[in-house]
């Protein structure tokens, strides 16, 4: 590819020092010991500095859940059945997922695009096609996407950042569905870091430890099948992703482009950013984590990407579930940065 | 003491076995992974199991924060002045504190109840006078209550409670402001469990490594000048307690005895729990614990309660300030739990 004709190699926006070093010197001064707040301080100077602003804002929440289906399921990779992926879309459009609650106890919206599921997709309320075909291709035998497929991901994750930046949005959360989605994300996290497939195989919803061994030998196969020295991040996520992987990268990038705080959910989204930051160099200083997952890979991917999660729940569902309940964390420490008192205006001696 | 005439000693209330085992039923057939949503289903099933209804709710949360002095603070143990306890009492009649902007970001309760300070004690808003003395004695000398102030410091937790639950609360947390306090808290963990202070003694408020050598030296001198193989734990809690710890201790046993569950909050309220425990046998059934506090010695007394808090974030505020914090997440947990769609609700294949 010619790579100086991609929107996602475009710089990602500044970070606000000015904002930045206003948030820490009002911490400083707020009627705690300082350092008191402990995550709940750096949160919020992290905020202020994304933000631009010395007080910064989370109320604004916006939510997009991508769906797609997973050509290497036909390898027998995960513990449910593949049409669940669109029985999950239906789920979404009635509300009765985990997201959906989860976004109307926050007063969060959520917007459902499903990118391309093997069962023919009907129109659903609340749910965008933007089909892309039916499912990515089996990557143990091919690429998963062809380089149209890619973009077009890519650009509906980038269209999607520009309706909420249209919306004001002042945190974004990208979300997945797709059985077969951790197979997928540990072989890109494999051929991005260049670790073993037993590092990032992990149980997903629900293998045994036999079919974690049988995940991790089909990983390893298609590593040695697309093995090639010449590939560069933007061909492994086109060999190894998924539609909704590539379309949370998009977004991901559109976000650091546009001064949008990212609220990065579990595996499936941390190996996305892992993507974004190799294809837009900086764009991870946008990117918030909001939980380490049960899935075992995840730890390695937050390492390398110097993350520190808010939660440690042991959670494992994905649909952005984590991050919606980081959402809290980070509208409290805002809270308690914008509305505490100072010693000054208390008359609280300050140590 | 006469042992069997303590209201503190009545049997807790027992906790509800057949809402556990609904809600655990109601767990599994979610549209979700089995365990996918980690301790978002544990919490839900607890809550269910304590509140006695396979659909538990967080919706009312009483917060009582209780203050008072401590005559340790005379040893040098504290980076603050001792006055700053009744400045914050101030800040929290005038709304500036962290509790006071969670208690409202949270739409909780919150009342604040003075024991005793070596400041003299104005009517305040929102702050009740139950004066039990100037403080406590200075423990490294003599006990630091007397037996009639530990009894109403207990007493005034417990009326507390009963208050709490007129109102139909569905979660209590209690909440400390002392100079000093980490100080009879460590010296009380480290009676009740008998080990080196240099275990429990940390920087508290921010002392450095010489403060805190210091402290650990003070609390060893107090327990050399104490010790007595015949101290029960109520006597421990009298020589080495404050008035806020014996009142927290009291609130704790309360709510086990009156089926309130409670959210314990960092290193003194769970050494106010570890008390509670000692005092009233099974009562630590009705507490969950939401945050490790980054005073070093909160670990040792997690791990003898087999605790496992919600949240990690590095706070060491007190105030019940990392309960609050972690009402979200119980929140959060009590409507995924309530809300979402079972698999027969939804269509989807479970698996």
């Amino acid at each position: 590819m010619n790579s100086s004709t991609h929107w996602w190699q475009s710089a990602p926006a500044t970070i606000n020092q000015d904002a930045r070093e206003a948030a820490e010197a009002r911490q400083d001064i707020l009627t705690k010991p300082p350092g008191a707040l402990g995550r709940l301080e750096s949160l919020a100077i992290r905020l202020a500095a994304m933000q631009g602003r010395e007080r910064p804002r989370v109320d604004r929440v916006d939510i997009t859940v991508f769906a797609g289906d997973h050509g290497v399921v036909a390898e027998g990779i995960s513990a449910f059945p593949q049409q669940v992926t669109y029985e999950m879309v239906k789920n979404f459009a009635t509300g009765g997922a985990a997201i959906n609650v989860l976004a109307k106890s926050l007063d969060a919206t959520l917007k459902v695009v499903n990118l391309g599921t093997v069962v023919e997709a009907d129109e659903l309320p609340g749910v965008v096609n933007h089909l892309l075909g039916p499912g990515t291709a089996n990557f143990t035998r091919q690429a998963a996407m062809t380089g149209e497929q890619l973009d077009s991901a890519m650009q509906v994750g980038r269209d999607t950042v520009m309706e909420c930046r249209q919306k004001k949005s002042e945190l974004f959360i990208g979300g997945e569905m797709g059985i077969g989605n951790t197979t997928a994300a540990a072989a890109l996290s494999c051929a991005l870091l260049e670790v073993d497939p037993h590092t990032m195989a992990g149980p997903g919803t629900g293998l045994d430890s036999q079919g974690v061994a049988h995940k991790a030998e089909v990983i390893g196969r298609a590593l040695s099948h697309h093995a090639d020295p010449n590939n560069t991040p933007i061909d492994l996520l086109r060999i190894f992703g998924g539609f909704e992987i590539a379309a949370l990268t998009g977004c991901y990038i559109a976000c650091a482009q546009e001064s949008i705080a990212v609220l990065v959910d579990g595996f499936i989204s941390s190996t996305a950013a892992l993507c974004a930051s190799r294809l837009c160099a900086g764009s991870e200083q946008w990117f918030l984590y909001s939980h380490a997952s049960a899935e075992p890979g995840h730890k390695t991917i937050l390492a390398t990407l110097d993350a520190e999660p808010v939660l440690d729940l042991g959670m494992r569902l994905g649909e952005g579930s984590g991050a919606a309940v980081a959402v809290p964390i980070l509208r409290l420490a805002c809270a308690l940065h914008n509305e505490m008192a100072t010693f000054a205006e208390a008359g609280v001696a300050d140590g």
